[in-house]
């Protein structure tokens, strides 16, 4: 999906919603947890309840390996379920050396049909261009994140490259350089409207990736207003506010209120556009 | 595997080599390559060859994963293949939140027996703590990478913990507070004496993960006079150069001949300690 279609399904759709399927094993609705293929089963009736109010699926790869090659299985089963209507991100993390990260690339990209890879920018250049080269895929580079953790290395100041500037700001600015709008995204955990001011100085037109609302608590308000760009710019994830909104025979239709109650206040902040 | 175990190991073998498991499936010789299970038939044959020779084995996760659920069970094998008597390291580049990052922990220390695994440390503290706490595990931060994209963001410097100093100085300070030297290594890709000295001063104890000898290009001579310390306290690793030091029907013994050259080596340097 290219960004032209990307953001002509946003305004469609009336959603920049992004549903996480950090689909946990010890969550799972007890009916469905001695099916011998639960993961999938379970993804594929929140898939079936939400598609209408979400623009993107995020596969949290951890959750499936933690099944082992069974769990690889049903992420395999469950990207391919989603339809092509919708942005199918790996939220993987992964980067390494030139020739391996090549392989993570080939892994997600074609193996596999993702895509957008979520990719750890710390081995820097080398270690996102191979995922860059694929033609209309996403590489979506860790920028700033929204957990705690975020202040250890992430917020340091970094001389040299312009006075006060953080290590996230010189990632932005630096991976930029890298690729463009079209096939680069950054995952920006900010829910505060000065750190979204200061970063949409930086990066005007990528789309950022943000996590954090809902589960992780960040206001989808102060996100949209002051993140968003003349073509949105924004996939806002939410994962276990949705996908275990319910836990009992109707957790599907409780993932599916609550994917519908983001749908109708995204609807309102897209009409501003 | 505890430190005393790994000192004693090493003291017993007289290698501190790590194989490097980068098994491309494309680079296996073309008398395996269409073997039903071609990965770990070569696997299997290269461990069988350089047991005698080497401390631990690296299983890249990207080239199994580039496999399909197909590569990951083949890593399920192979990992189960390798005797305790060595470390079993996978090179994953996990990282994550908090919550994401024990399913990653969970995957390689307990669904797969893994001694010891990478991870990235951009997302800070609650992104690695989950792999400490596992018992006579081992987490391998990345500290200093070996490829070019290292200068990117790892040399950048960091003002405010202290003048002049560099990122990766920083993670190696900061990280090396949340865990032990009994729990808690570094991947250093330095060859350069006055690199390997400063590091040594930060972290005296802990054991050095050390890519790139070989295909990467280290010297082995220099990363061990100048990265040693009482226990050792290195690995260093060595995969292409191998696993892949012959292409024919007779690669094992090819395999064996490269390891056996490097435990030589690395046996001097041993004498010294």
């Amino acid at each position: 999906m290219n960004r032209t279609q990307l953001v002509e399904q946003i305004r469609q759709k009336q959603t920049y919603l992004c549903v996480g399927l950090d689909t946990d094993i010890t969550r799972i609705p007890d009916h469905l947890r001695t099916h011998p293929d639960a993961v999938f089963e379970f993804n594929k009736a929140i898939i079936d309840a939400t598609l209408p109010y979400c623009m993107s699926y995020k596969i949290n790869t951890a959750f499936y390996e933690s099944q082992g090659w069974k769990g690889w299985e049903a992420m395999e089963r469950t990207v391919r379920y989603i339809p092509d209507t919708h942005l199918k991100i790996a939220d993987a993390k992964r980067g390494d050396i030139g020739n391996t990260s090549a392989q993570y690339a080939k892994t997600f990209f074609e193996v596999l049909p993702f895509d957008a890879i979520t990719v750890a920018p710390y081995m820097g250049e080398d270690s996102i261009r191979p995922f860059l080269e694929y033609t209309n895929k996403w590489t979506i580079v860790l920028g700033l994140t929204s957990n705690a953790g975020s202040h250890d290395f992430q917020q340091l100041q970094v001389s040299g490259s312009g006075a006060g500037k953080r290590l996230y700001e010189t990632v932005l600015e630096k991976v930029a350089r890298w690729g463009t709008p079209g096939n680069l995204m950054f995952v920006i955990g900010a829910t505060r409207a000065d750190e979204l001011a200061e970063i949409r100085s930086i990066i005007p037109d990528h789309f950022l990736l943000v996590p954090g609302v809902g589960a992780q608590g960040g206001s989808l308000e102060e996100v949209s207003r002051y993140g968003m760009n003349k073509d949105c710019g924004l996939l806002v994830n939410a994962s276990r506010a949705i996908i275990f909104a319910g836990n009992g025979e109707d957790f599907a239709e409780a993932a599916k209120k609550v994917a519908k109650e983001y749908h109708t206040e995204m609807a309102t902040y897209l009409q501003a556009l």
